[in-house]
């Protein structure tokens, strides 16, 4: 209750405890969760993905600085991206952010990624609720790379901005990588650096390419975020996008379809968390891998008994 | 069973169809893959994987034409990269390997994301099966770029080849996203331009940098495989490496391990199909998020929901 308190009053130390116990998964966790669901809802979630080196950081950081001088309260999800094998977070340098992590309206927090992609989600979502019932206004959700996860993380936002360079190809990579696809706002940062004016005609010229309806009104902005240049622009841009939505229907939709891909992946999760558990079908896995190599079973045939044990204990 | 018998004596178009049901989870397919697995197991699989425009269809081109001359049979896999949003293919320069497609001792095969990650992966495996029970005594697959789905999909092999050339720092990129981690050997393509023997050293002081066991007696190869050479000298350094591994117990161990995680992913696919189906839980997914946002129930309440559902039908 304690916690619980300490969320809603947004104690720092209670939010950042409160995510722990969500993302380990434990009874409290979900407790807390439960126990929020009703404020959750009322901050404006934005995601932000793009190649690594186009400065996404350094852009979050004045953005952060501008919703401050509003008054509004902020919260920062940093997704770092892991070796799949390792397990081992590449990024050491979230001891950035100098200005705001001495400022109690701005509260951050780094996740990494956990086994599964559909686990790191889960608990980037779960984050963004306490956030949101903390009272952030704004939650700002930073994945450091273009990765499918950090896409499909990026995207489950309310919106979604990409972030280019004008350097090395960045434009290229992006429109190979499919992630202009999920872009509501594009931003140019370093738009000093030659080739600006270049990748913005590019990427309009993709744009106009494609059937896709949305693609048409993708504002395309300029930033020079080390200096703070074009960042006031960019929360106005997200303002009115924001307002656009919300007239014609569009923020409620994108609202309901994250919803429906959320409680998709969270329903697999729960499954999956079951099936592998050790003193259940996951016990069996290594037997049975072996009984499929000696051609006592065929692949299927084991897959589909270690199915029915999985469900045989719910 | 014309199908199987054409499958068994090696028929191309049987194979073709095969690996179509098998891709479309039909019930001729699953009936055919549990059929033809006490023939699966008997052909190496080899996997190849690296950054785009390094040359590995180039490479694998060559590397068909030795192992022909040789007079076996192999069977060339190719997983596509696409968009995850659009289910587009990138690519459609297939029309490749035009000396290898008039053989009949060479099969190949395209495929391409059909939505999910496991989906990919479970369609390869199962094509694999089919082209190690129609007499393949090796076959390759490649993934086309180094996403995680790609990366796991290479690594579910006998052996896995990572491919680099010394352009464009694809040596640091693949430091960085963790492909080395799964190189059972390493290739340095197009090893006549500059930075070849760079990129080895560099290779190597990463290599002897991780504790990892494996990692000393990775062999780094050198190829220019546009004019077939370091070729020969691949497949005798694949099938060295091979042996060594027969000898010492790691073949055996490491299959053991990728079909653990193949039944994993399989039970998961099984599970996700019910979990979704229009008639099942997946009709009620509309209503539940919109329930959600309207603080009728929690996120993990539905999704908690939505698990009792799916398992009820089973």
């Amino acid at each position: 209750v304690n916690l619980l308190e300490g969320v809603k009053k947004g104690d720092p130390l209670s939010v950042s405890r409160a995510i722990t116990a969500a993302e380990n998964g434990t009874p409290e966790g979900r407790t807390l969760l439960d126990a929020i669901a009703p404020l959750v809802g009322r901050a404006l979630r934005v995601g932000f993905t793009g190649p690594p080196g186009v400065g996404k950081s350094t852009t979050i950081d004045a953005l952060v600085q501008v919703i401050r001088s509003k008054g509004e309260r902020v919260g920062v999800i940093a997704v770092d991206p892991t070796s799949p094998f390792t397990g081992g977070a590449l990024l050491g340098d979230r001891i950035r952010m100098g200005k705001s992590t001495e400022d109690a309206g701005v509260f951050m927090r780094s996740m990494a990624t956990r086994g599964t992609t559909g686990g790191l989600s889960r608990a980037t979502q779960d984050a963004a609720d306490l956030l949101d019932a903390s009272g952030a206004a704004r939650i700002l959700i930073e994945t450091v790379g273009v990765g499918q996860s950090e896409v499909e993380i990026a995207r489950a936002a309310d919106l979604t901005i990409v972030i280019l360079s004008p350097e090395s190809g960045d434009g290229i990579q992006a429109m190979k990588s499919g992630i202009l696809e999920i872009a509501d706002v594009v931003l140019i940062n370093k738009a000093d650096r030659t080739g600006a004016d270049k990748l913005e005609h590019d990427l309009r010229g993709a744009f106009d390419l494609r059937p896709s309806r949305r693609q048409a009104d993708i504002p395309i902005l300029h930033s020079e975020a080390f200096r703070g240049k074009g960042i006031p622009e960019l929360l106005a841009g997200v303002d009115a996008a924001v307002a656009a939505r919300k007239e014609n229907g569009e923020f409620d939709r994108r609202r309901r379809e994250n919803m429906v891909r959320r409680l998709r992946s969270l329903a697999e999760y729960m499954i999956e968390r079951d099936l592998w558990a050790e003193d259940g079908a996951g016990g069996k896995l290594v037997t049975l891998a072996e009984e499929v190599l000696n051609h006592a079973r065929t692949s299927y045939q084991a897959a589909e008994l270690l199915v029915r044990e999985a469900l045989k204990t719910r």
